[in-house]
């Protein structure tokens, strides 16, 4: 676990801001002030400040942000140095599109192996990763270490298999699935339903 | 607009209040207690209690709420009554897998249309939708009435095709492109970037 205790919507952002600085970088600029990051993402200068004392990342006077060192300390904060070995569960229409999205990589995970429980995806390769079945989840997550895993099955069972990826050493659930999950302590579970996000669009548009 | 002032995380967990809701009326269960859906998604009940003072929502003294009531009324706040014609920007992996994801309809969208840069893509039929060039947005978005957009772009001209969309009328942004928009008073955004997700969970496994 990283030790800095840090607000999730200060981590939601600070993803944001590497976005932006990744642009800002091609360019080639070398330092940014917290005003430009605000006027590119929408949100008060103040904000920025605020989120980089919590990120414990400094500025200097005048010059602003050195556009690398920023790179460098969120890459860091957000453990995407480098890609981090994951899993995909269910590879109907959203596990294929997830496994052919590369940007990915640059957020920290690389899909090394995919499952389902149609037996008759099982053995398919999609956008080079190969779909086992479900009942050799353990062994792959064991043998290859895996700490990640993607939730994107319809929506069976998904508790019980929730509980098999905890054991078998999986520390971070990213759940698409339509059904809340709930995870041990130690085990960071993010749920990320489609049908929540669209609720707050819809709630506001008549 | 919805006249009920509701918070963000209150609206997220109606939604999702809502997903077990329908499955225990499949069940033929006709009253639910706080405590249940409580534990169904692992938070307290004192909160559920407080989400259904928030959206207005009456329970009966030691019956608990009556869940064909909760479902209309859920659906009410969420404006899910019926689905409204929504469109896609970007018919690449991520805007495919969304054509044939079929429970959208059941929260409260329906796709009219489909749009693409690229013109190699544009008369494609995908899931019933017909692909049309981004040209064509103004038109489409105004004969038949549009308020919402799914943009699935990877980032280019993102900003410059939004101010269009809302020019032509849409009223509602769900935002997948790598980019945060910003969006005239009047107009509802939601960022939903998997970079954001994605951080809070790497961020939590070392």
């Amino acid at each position: 676990m990283n030790t800095l205790e840090i607000p999730e919507p200060t981590v939601k952002r600070l993803s944001s801001y590497l976005l932006v600085l990744l642009q800002l970088q091609e360019q080639g600029k070398r330092y940014v002030s917290s005003n430009e990051l605000a006027d590119e993402l929408f949100i008060e200068s103040g904000k920025v400040r605020k989120d980089f004392q919590y990120a414990r990342i400094k500025g200097r006077p005048k010059r602003g942000y050195e556009v690398p060192y920023l790179i460098q300390e969120i890459d860091r904060i957000l453990n995407w140095t480098g890609p981090k070995p994951a899993i995909i569960i269910g590879a109907g229409s959203l596990g294929t599109a997830m496994l052919g999205y590369e940007n990915f990589n640059r957020y920290g995970i690389k899909f090394m192996g995919a499952f389902d429980v149609d037996r008759r995806r099982v053995g398919m390769d999609i956008h080079g990763v190969k779909i086992s079945h479900i009942d050799d989840l353990e062994s792959v997550v064991k043998s290859k270490g895996i700490k990640i895993a993607v939730m994107t099955l319809p929506g069976e069972n998904i508790q019980e298999i929730t509980d098999r990826l905890v054991k078998a050493g999986i520390k971070g659930i990213w759940n698409f699935a339509p059904v809340r999950l709930g995870a041990p302590e130690g085990v960071a579970v993010v749920n990320a339903q489609f049908s929540e996000s669209l609720a707050v669009l819809t709630q506001q548009v008549d």
